[in-house]
């Protein structure tokens, strides 16, 4: 049997080792956190509104069933394509078949200070460090004399007005207005604004356009400042600089507006689009490199219309099990097939009880959208206790109105940790 | 009507700052975190048995109905006694009347090493950081080639035989005999040792000797190495030294052989007691400052039989409600009464379905104590929602013998973060 290395415990990385070991194979599958992310709901986390635990679940959970699928916990640090070996912080791995589903990372095009000052929804851990951030805003607000000071703790911008900022968006001016100011007696409630920053002139590009101007409407009745056609040139500590508006005071700077595919592919000297996505083979075989496979948000698969995918779940989960079947070809003598992309739609939540829902030609808004998309995500989280987990801090949140998770945990920004690691002191 | 704070959102400054709104008056309550944390379960949270979220609760959201409490997140730096006037990180805080809750510390009893390189179980954070080393060390053994270096990773080593060496030596031998044996199926089930050390002949000093031995033989059946009379001499990074018996690696020492007072009682030039505690008078007020109460494990109140209390919880609970109740005499023009403690006993865990219970002269052992254990913590737990997800994780665990939270997250440790703080990279 053919030794299998997939790098990344995403969708893609997931589902093609669940493949795999259906099929009876064998596959080591690395990543540098112990647990799988749900993605999809991670901005819940940032807003306070499921707890992180919730939605990761251990890596080793997954697959104890499945002797056939080992797992590493470490972060790859280069490659011998040529020898075929993987070199990690732990060990070094030799492989017939590589997959690479590492994902994407932001892409920042080039605005100064985005970088250095943004926050980013891409990990768990980012999550908790933008839910934690927020409730210090909060908590600093309250004991503030100078009203100038409490104006920009209490300006929360997201930039971007794409799935994952209009959802955010939605759901922490639900947390402001709802939950914190409950929390906040003292604060004006009209106090904290949520600003949502698009660079173009609808939100939700790419969903058809009645959508977006549903998005927009349901976030400006729930107190969202949607700001169309705002192009941002600064990010700085304490604001952001627009073009031909004025500047806005903030402390909290959330990028929702674009991404690019991980820095891996790059390392390791494969051939990249200008977005960062490697050029892949109609079969998700690297060119020249016929036993690397890549898969999810870092694969620049192009559909037969010539555009690239959307990076989301459903495609990354296709992507992974072509991959993997690919590989099982591969290893039986057969020859690897195309990949085809079955579009199964896509969803936006813009707050409680409303989302936005593509399949096909339909487009539907509202509370049935919303219906569908709480049924489709309570289907795939992964693992049934972190279901039913989900499931009681939603009812907490969409019944009570409250939100189960205002924890700022941990309390201390990364920056200002003591380096002993181990102590307490007091 | 007078104004009161109170520092910490433990048990005694909880309490107090409840009995307080309950007789309508006003106070404010200052705790560096914004939640109030269960201690009796940070073991569980230390052994991935809980969720952190599920025995924290915000401080805000405790007090929300109750509009005369006001909450500061904040540190507390100094005083000025004779102003009356609170320093912290963040606002000054005048008082009228005082009341300190800050709990304790460990206490290192000037052994080598001990206070840098041991784990401790004060806090939640380190109750977390705690769970991430242990799960992360079996990662480690999972990918190492070396004999030795794996034996001194799956080596686990708690000093100090107490309720709390107790609890978490029983509920960390289940962790490492139970879900991750199996998580980790090609290390050796046998590899991983928990060794709990106690200087004296008896576990559960304080507790009627029966019981003591009891949780040893307990323990011991559970694959605890329970070695009595041992005495550490130093602790190093990786390993300790033992009076007449050899070195054992370990990268892993838990601290749980006694406390001090915190160090603000000294801070603020109080009388303390040789363990740090504040010298009171009977009515917990501080000798000659009749407006600065104490109260919690800082209260160096003593029994009529000349004994300290014992540092739990009830203890706690009684004397920040006899403090609140004197000050609120004193606000009235009235005397305030000597603090009179009511034993409400003892209780621990040994281990899934075992516990020993003592109350008045009353020794209990076993299912029968553990039930009791189980029925008084549900009780105790602060808010419905954490009663009810603290009882959901422990379902999982006791039922299904499996652990919810096997999450190592954050994934770094704290001395490697960068020092960029907001920002991601790769």
């Amino acid at each position: 049997m053919s030794r299998v290395v997939i790098v990344g415990a995403g969708f893609a990385g997931l589902w093609a080792a669940r493949t795999l070991a259906a099929a009876g194979a064998d596959a080591t599958l690395v990543d540098r956190n112990n647990y799988h992310t749900f993605l999809p709901l991670l901005y819940q986390v940032a807003a306070a509104e499921v707890e992180p635990e919730h939605i990761a679940y251990p890596a080793r959970g997954i697959f104890r069933r499945r002797r056939g699928i080992r797992f590493v916990m470490a972060e790859v640090r280069g490659a011998d394509l040529d020898r075929r070996v993987l070199f990690t912080d732990g060990p070094a791995l030799a492989y017939d078949h590589l997959l690479l589903a590492p994902g994407s990372v932001p892409r920042f095009h080039g605005i100064p200070g985005a970088d250095a000052h943004c926050f980013q929804l891409k990990e768990l851990e980012q999550g908790i460090e933008l839910r934690n951030h927020i409730l210090t805003c909060f908590e600093r607000a309250a004991v503030t004399p100078e009203a100038k000071t409490r104006t920009r703790l209490l300006t929360f911008v997201i930039i971007g007005g794409g799935p994952t900022g209009v959802e955010y968006a939605g759901a922490l001016a639900e947390l402001v207005r709802g939950p914190l100011a409950k929390d906040f007696p003292d604060l004006d409630p009209g106090a904290a604004r949520v600003v949502l920053l698009e660079a173009t002139d609808g939100l939700l590009p790419g969903y058809p356009e009645k959508l977006g101007r549903y998005a927009a409407r349901r976030l400006r009745r729930i107190g969202v400042e949607v700001r169309l056609g705002a192009a941002v040139t600064r990010v700085d500590p304490d604001g952001i600089e627009l073009a031909g508006a004025p500047r806005l005071a903030t402390e909290t700077v959330v990028w929702s507006a674009g991404v690019r595919g991980h820095p891996l592919a790059g390392a390791l000297g494969l051939p990249v689009t200008p977005d960062g996505r490697v050029e892949v083979l109609p079969t998700l075989q690297v060119p020249g490199r016929l036993e690397v496979f890549v898969a999810g948000d870092l694969c620049g698969w192009k559909g037969p219309d010539g555009r690239p995918l959307p990076l989301v779940a459903p495609a990354a989960v296709q992507q992974g099990r072509a991959a993997a079947a690919n590989i099982l070809r591969l290893a039986r003598g057969e020859t690897p097939v195309p990949f085809r992309y079955r579009d199964k739609g896509a969803m936006a939540v813009v707050g409680r009880g409303a989302a936005v829902v593509r399949i096909g030609r339909w487009a539907i808004a509202g509370l049935p959208a919303w219906l569908l998309w709480l049924f489709v995500h309570i289907l795939y989280l992964v693992g049934f206790r972190n279901r039913l987990a989900v499931l009681l801090d939603w009812t907490q949140d969409y019944l009570f109105l409250d939100r189960a998770v205002r924890l700022i945990l941990p309390r201390r920004p990364q920056a200002e940790k003591r380096s002993g690691g181990r102590r307490s002191g007091t």
